[in-house]
């Protein structure tokens, strides 16, 4: 954990979200690294939504994408980043237009392999579960310069 | 499978893709639900990008579930409809901003229970795989109704 990580910076509010986050319309509520947890709230917009009126499966496995990644991103360097390799999803009840909170865990902190699990409400049901697995990597030089030319 | 259900209409350009569909800037290149097949060209914008600068996953996870999901829709009644229940994804490797191409199958269409796959690619290259379980149900008044509430 690095206070000064750019992690960190994003949920203090000193630098605004990647553009993935700020299109779910992330806010951080809670992060304890410590105890491997997250609390983050979206906003589901009509943009999200299918045929049905619901919004689509895939932006609620984008929104577990992203509460369960800064989970383990809370806990890394300022150096390195953790892409998600496999990501499964359980879809329980539809969702509508409006908040969702995202509640997000490391099950696992390995060196390099680490296993995550999160959970997704809407008015405090369940509306989806999901796992992921994720790598630790050290940042290339590209991929750090790539972080600095992202668009806010 | 009946070529006057919103599906088609939208496939073949009567009716415009849902709010999710069009987000991820969907386009029907291929219908074949003889073969159980598809083929669908997504638009990954800048919206989409991480803190690594690469697609979020979970929008890839998003263009896999608007890949599968259509390859079963394309076989349904008008009144019928398969929400997604599972959806697992693997990351083969980063995607950045520009066209994707989707390929979805139906491995096993059984009356209820549905088992699909789909393949993302970028330049030709494997971004992501994923496998999916939907289940049809026929469409409640509710459901109908939201579909035609859905702004366009």
């Amino acid at each position: 954990m690095n206070s000064d990580s750019v992690f960190w910076k994003i949920a203090d509010g000193r630098l605004p979200p990647p553009p993935c986050a700020a299109t779910l319309g992330i806010e951080f509520l809670r992060v304890t690294p410590e105890s491997g947890g997250i609390e983050v709230k979206f906003e589901a917009t009509p943009a999200f939504l299918n045929l049905a009126g619901h919004v689509q499966g895939g932006f609620l496995a984008a929104m577990l994408d992203d509460t369960m990644g800064p989970a383990l991103v809370a806990t890394l360097q300022a150096d390195e980043f953790a892409p998600t390799v496999n990501l499964n999803v359980q879809f329980h009840r539809p969702a509508r237009v409006g908040p969702l909170k995202g509640i997000g865990r490391v099950l696992l902190r390995g060196r390099q392999v680490c296993q995550l699990s999160g959970e997704l409400l809407q008015d405090e049901r369940l509306v989806a579960t999901g796992t992921a697995t994720a790598v630790i990597r050290r940042m290339g030089t590209e991929t750090a310069w790539a972080a600095t030319q992202m668009p806010t």
